[in-house]
């Protein structure tokens, strides 16, 4: 026997809120949804973190984004070796057969994760380096960026940059999967790299000219 | 050089919309979440599915859920392999780090991961089973979901009951999590599971006492 | 000895059944609130009265608002004299100590305090004009707000505008505490009018442009 | 113009759930209890800490109970100066206006206010002996609580001992109101103390025989 509770009351009472209002009002555009499936026009990989809200910043409805959330949000390179892969199965997912028509790789500031991984690549959190955390192991995806941010000069805010390093680093993996490359090659896919600042709300984006973050 | 677009401007203007308002009237509230970090209440699991808002279903803003997504609202076992594992590091860093009261895996209807594991397992989809399937492997997952609902008599709705399956498979493997199954047992930790159908906007709820769905 | 009695059965069975549905799928929530300390995101301020429950209409609950209710949701003026002030400590401890992102004034209709001032005011509540009574002592906080509604031509529904403008005195007040406008410049914290009819439902919020009640 | 700011949206949304679920399902009784007036069978003083819910605790709906939050639920003494108090001023409301039958001042675990008393009556908190302290000078009225407490052999946990004072001090301090001896003696109005542990969930009433709390 499953050790589950039921569901808090006071998400209960929301839920029904919900249902009375949002989805009263688009009952029809729901049903659609349901029976002819979804189409979003563009995935977005962003942070589990609470404070990120995709849907809200990008004022978004149900159907408008395929949205995978993880630790930092990371795309691991391309490993197409038996195992159990969740973000390349989203992205090979959104890419293949809902055929999105943007990636949208979106980090944000004061990230736990991204300050985990600085933390283990300059030797500070031990307990991230054992084979048993599945944090430390999940970051070590970020570790080329780590390596670039400590061979740049002049770094004042290494969080930031490391931050910055995660989106870069997803995209770049993004683009080892044939799929993908392909898609963007052809037309029928663009990338698009973007940074959430929480406390002052302010949201960057990823230059392709100068490689570098830039205010909308 | 990254092949990366700007932001396409429709998503530009509304996030200038979100700035001027929504922002505006919470700003004290994102500083503090930026200064002060996240303590969310609860960790969300949930599909990528463009049709599923956690966050709008319970009213819940931001600060409030921490929340993985991936393709069918699937959990792996623990596999502490040294691999990269995002859904076990989103998992553990919401356990150990954040401390969340509540894990909630919510699944939906008309999950594509889900038909696609269905016909997978009843071999019509031979494309799903190479190797080199990112969306197969990863649904994997849900085989043992899938043997139990081939072995149940009378069943009327394979794939809704594949889709209830898919929450159960993830709670028994959040269980064999050491750090999950010691805290539900110190009741620091209460685990449900929820499945949501998009075209009604129905909710149902997994009792534990005769681990059927329920509507709320 | 204390002339206390033993809880009413009936809210000693409520309390019970609170504790087996409640309570018990939100332990571990609970734990952590009582162990971590609290964090509420607002301050609301309203009425005594038992037909408004801010949590109910909100959908809030344990751990988001510190509450203070007194009759007619009133904030006297910043008066640091050494004696007992207790909506004043309340202020003091939600934006100096918990450091509050939002203070909600929320007034309601049939206020029963804004009643009795205006019988006070309007020469027609005599008992409530000597210094003995509490209620008419405490109402002299509105006095300016019955002032400018009697200054002010074509009112139509005298009481439901004192009722407005008890909102309005007790932001203004609230302005007057050194430590409230200091958070408010400093983007620290954000003031917030309402005002909530208990027959219709209906809730009203004020406008900064106009300084009117608009329904949301 | 008052600094006012439009509510947050997602407690605007939160709203238009009440009023499209609980609203309508009680809206009878809603406009009965707006065209009738209130009659609540009693009064609840409690604390504003957000983590305090009395009427969730007792399943309390609109119309039950009138309540008073304030810092550390306390009642001052009795003392018609002509100042604004507004504790007292909800009591007199209660009692004389309402003729509530019974008054429940119900303390809790980790509550701040007393924990600032404790500090500042031990010599730890110089801030808060300040004239200009609202804390301060609010805490003060539970001085003769914290006297008692100090004199006390063998106390394990002086703010536990502390917050059961904080309920008997105002208890002490309602029998000083003229009005509320009388009614109590009268038959018409009976006082309750109860103290509510946050993390266990538990209750204790104050017992009049031992002048001790035990659990419900």
């Amino acid at each position: 026997m499953l050790p589950v509770r039921p569901l808090p009351a006071y998400l209960v009472q929301r839920y029904h809120g919900w249902k009375a209002t949002t989805f009263a009002e688009n009952r029809a555009w729901y049903k659609r949804l349901a029976e002819e499936g979804q189409r979003p026009r563009a995935m977005v990989i962003t942070c589990c973190d609470s404070r990120v809200h995709a849907t809200s910043i990008f004022g978004a409805d149900q159907g408008e984004f395929f949205i995978h959330r993880n630790i930092a949000n990371l795309v691991p390179p391309y490993a197409p070796d038996g195992d159990h892969h969740g973000t390349s199965a989203a992205v090979e997912y959104a890419v293949t057969a809902l055929k999105v028509a943007h990636v949208i790789v979106m980090g944000h500031s004061r990230c736990g994760g991204v300050q985990g991984c600085h933390d283990m690549c300059s030797g500070n959190a031990p307990e991230l380096e054992k084979a048993t955390s599945f944090v430390g192991r999940w970051m070590d995806i970020l570790r080329p960026g780590y390596e670039r941010v400590a061979g740049r000069e002049g770094v004042e805010d290494a969080l930031t940059e490391l931050e910055h390093e995660a989106v870069r680093v997803s995209l770049e993996n993004l683009m080892s999967f044939p799929f993908v490359a392909q898609a963007v090659e052809a037309g029928d896919l663009t990338l698009h790299g973007a940074w959430h600042e929480i406390g002052s709300g302010e949201l960057h984006v990823l230059d392709a000219e100068t490689g570098c973050f830039v205010p909308v």
